[in-house]
């Protein structure tokens, strides 16, 4: 059997835009602060696994993960750079997972970063389009917010959703990030002001849409002999990735996310647990109308209901299943390479029961679901305090 | 412990300036290529690897797992890319050992792919130098060629290294190719063409780099229980991977490449083995010097006695240690994130023994290199057929 692994030490930078501050900077600091958080040193980190997604178009670099090792003064150890657009950082840390699994490691770094604000607007706008299809997407014109708009027309016109439930995931979101100190928006929104913000792709507006980011975050993953003797690790229950064809126009639907639906039921397979034992989430809303669609195809609500679900404040703090506490992408912010560990530091910090103002009581087990792209892949990763009683 | 690896099918596209094809064609076929070459079936793949460092720049398109996936009628398995600039290949194919070692799957496609010829020659040579440091050397100017001369005349300047034996490397990489019909360049050259051929970076001509290119390949990796039961399985020995400062200021040496002696020390170390051990290698020869440098740090001679080795032909087939009998990356060329499977493809053919024209008769344990950047990368992975006699 695969050797248990535990989520040891988490950091992550402030997010947001950091003209002063390069990738190298911010990675290193993420870094810095999972290890001071593990209570480990340098020299017990055998590997380096960085999560990024376009370092060579944003930045001119690529080869991330020599760099980070280089930076964080950890050569020669193994580093590797691992890319599926915005759901990077979790692939990051699902190959980490299977290395300690393995047995090669016993202690990993998994990072994820990414230094957005260099480019101009809309070359960040061409370099993100390179998550979609450049044959049949991008080559046309096509955005990153055209595509989610596509889903969200389809979603109101065969569901009903309206424009309304989708600021109110926008709503819901910054209202959790005044509380995240590293948020890159920390200001409460009206249902009102996202209606009338700037139009982009319609119907998303721009209060719809998560920004453009630079930030960096980290993990510690252990095995389960090192995770014992430290404090407070998290156990990762289960982490699994499925992928869908790159194309909207080559889906078998645009109102659900088939990887997402295929990972989650790999994660609660192996498991054995179902929707109604998560007890806090965070999910990629990178558009509103995504957060919706993920808590339909995470099965916390039936096929059609995510808009009605979030206008009844189902997945606000105090609901069935609070998700995104700490702000989501929407508030947070977006560095696209770095969100899929941020998810999982937060539920990390969520899970040990002591996150300050931001924590939900009485949480034990925790799900984050990282989408890359218009969700060719889709991870979904499952975590649990020592807390949790499991059924395997 | 962690479960035997064995590559069951290997493929790779013809390399070259292929203008008529994209790189989803050339990774679908280097793909149908090992397929059809291990027997199994499209249905029996249970994730895919990919490797590929810049994709972003060349034809931007990133999220190249799911892109493959989907192109090749693969969905929803999971699929992901792995950067480490040149040594993208090497480290798709490391990254799905683990994940077969680990349990968590038995049969893994490791591609890799690069489609460079899309962009002009300026913009393809900035893009190389995303495998660079891009706050220390792109930023000023320099190319990879650049980098490599600078090696290049301190190897001459410490060692007494001549002009005319890195030459010879060039000579006789071209020399092997000739054979394979896949190669971009399949004709002799003289030591004196070398010599005569425009000066890129002072040493380093034209004929001592290796060039841009269009291809793709791909192996099929198994768990023993599946290899077992097919033809001709080749054992993963090792694969060892290790890093280095990515800016060359900061090397303790500019005569070695500490990674690559790190990751051969480890894999050494895992298998038993020496280097009088190894009856075969494919070395990453991306300009003439990097083979003679390989050479000493793989331990096939002492420090400083690359190019006299190179000299006195022990290099060569028939010599001591035949290295690049396919034609290396200077003559089969080098799709920079294709070449670190390209090399597992040819070196399995060679231990099959039955590559046709370019086999190497009595081989049973086969080493391959692949270097990212100027070397802050390096992957050692040492192969065996069922012939070899093994200390472990």
């Amino acid at each position: 059997m695969a050797r248990r692994v535990a989520i040891v030490g988490v950091g992550y930078t402030k997010f947001g835009e950091q003209w002063e501050r390069s990738l190298r900077d911010l990675s290193t600091e993420a870094g810095a602060f999972a290890l001071a958080d593990s209570k480990l040193d340098g020299k017990d980190i055998q590997a380096l696994y960085v999560g990024n997604m376009s370092a060579g178009r944003f930045i001119g670099q690529e080869h991330l993960g020599a760099l980070a090792a280089d930076h964080a003064g950890l050569t020669p150890i193994p580093a590797t750079r691992f890319e599926a657009a915005c759901a990077s950082g979790a692939l990051a840390f699902k190959n980490a997972c299977i290395a300690i699994e393995s047995g090669r490691h016993d202690v990993i770094m998994a990072a994820g970063a990414e230094k957005m604000t260099d480019l101009k607007g809309t070359d960040a706008i061409a370099t993100l389009m390179g998550a979609g299809d450049q044959e049949w997407e991008s080559s046309i014109g096509l955005t990153f917010t055209g595509l989610y708009a596509l889903i969200a027309r389809r979603h109101m016109a065969r569901y009903g959703t309206t424009r309304e439930q989708m600021a109110m995931v926008s709503v819901n979101n910054h209202k959790n990030g005044v509380l995240n100190e590293r948020a890159q928006f920390r200001y409460d929104v009206t249902v009102d002001q996202v209606l009338k913000s700037p139009m982009i792709s319609d119907p998303l507006t721009l209060l719809d849409c998560s920004p453009i980011t630079d930030g960096a975050a980290a993990v510690i993953l252990a095995s389960e002999d090192v995770a014992r003797k430290l404090e407070n690790p998290i156990w990762v229950l289960s982490t699994q990735q499925a992928t869908d064809a790159l194309a909207l126009h080559d889906r078998a639907s645009l109102t659900e996310l088939n990887a997402t639906r295929v990972a989650a039921r790999k994660a609660y397979q192996e498991t054995g647990l179902g929707h109604k034992d998560i007890d806090i989430a965070e999910v990629h809303d990178c558009f509103s109308i995504n957060e919706i669609i993920a808590l339909e195809d995470l099965g916390f609500c039936e096929k059609g209901q995510g808009g009605r679900f979030v206008e009844e404040g189902r997945m606000a703090r105090g609901g069935e299943i609070p998700t995104n506490t700490t702000g989501g992408l929407k508030s947070v912010g977006h560095p696209v390479g770095a969100t899929g560990i941020r998810q999982l530091a937060d539920l990390t910090m969520q899970l040990r029961g002591n996150y300050g103002p931001m924590q939900v009581s009485g949480v034990n087990i925790g799900l984050a679901l990282n989408i890359g792209g218009s969700g060719a892949t889709a991870v979904v990763s499952i975590l649990a305090n020592p807390d949790a009683k499991l059924k395997r």
